[in-house]
């Protein structure tokens, strides 16, 4: 199945109370309304990335669309983020290793094996 | 300029002395000698999310065969890691907001953007 991600790099200025309810409102919808795939986001010091995943262009660019989103965006410019990037990427390779790993030959388990099946 | 992304994330199990310096050493070889253009790299809790960006798909097959590197796959999966995933994807669109968006009209800066010029 293809997959797309997104990257969405920062550099964080502030969370304030309302980020957090946002982040796990935004989580929701991504899932719920717009067929995300996997949400996976970590924070070290002020550097934010959320990786997301998607079936197709179509369902980010609704996504990305979403009145709710798009305060959230606003939100973001204005009080959350100094600074941040957006990468699109449909997802060519991919390859495991360890207890995520399907259950394969090790050759396959640690080899590089194509994403799209 | 056509980018792409090495996406690695993973659960570690531990980081010891070892694991700071061949991190480092991986990053140098990266640059130095296989064109790498970008590598971000977070850790929250047991969560570790390394971003690098490449030229094109031979760089980071050679930058995936390097003794080195190999070695220190190695490691990484008897040590340093429980489990982890590898993505590789061509990065199709891309754009910017806040301080470090390119200097643009508003809505380039906060709209999308070709990736590839």
């Amino acid at each position: 199945m293809a997959m797309y991600v997104v990257i969405f790099r920062a550099r964080i200025r502030a969370f304030d109370a309302e980020y957090s309810h946002t982040a796990t409102r935004m989580r929701e919808l991504a899932f719920a309304q717009f067929g995300c795939l996997d949400f996976h986001a970590v924070v070290e010091g002020d550097n934010e990335v959320v990786l997301s995943y998607w079936p197709d262009e179509a369902a980010i660019r609704a996504w990305r669309a979403h009145p709710e989103h798009v305060l959230a965006q606003q939100a973001g410019r204005d009080r959350w983020y100094v600074s941040y990037t957006v990468q699109i990427a449909p997802i060519t390779r991919e390859y495991h290793g360890g207890l995520k790993g399907p259950v394969q030959s090790d050759r396959q388990q640690f080899g590089i094996v194509p994403a799209a099946e």
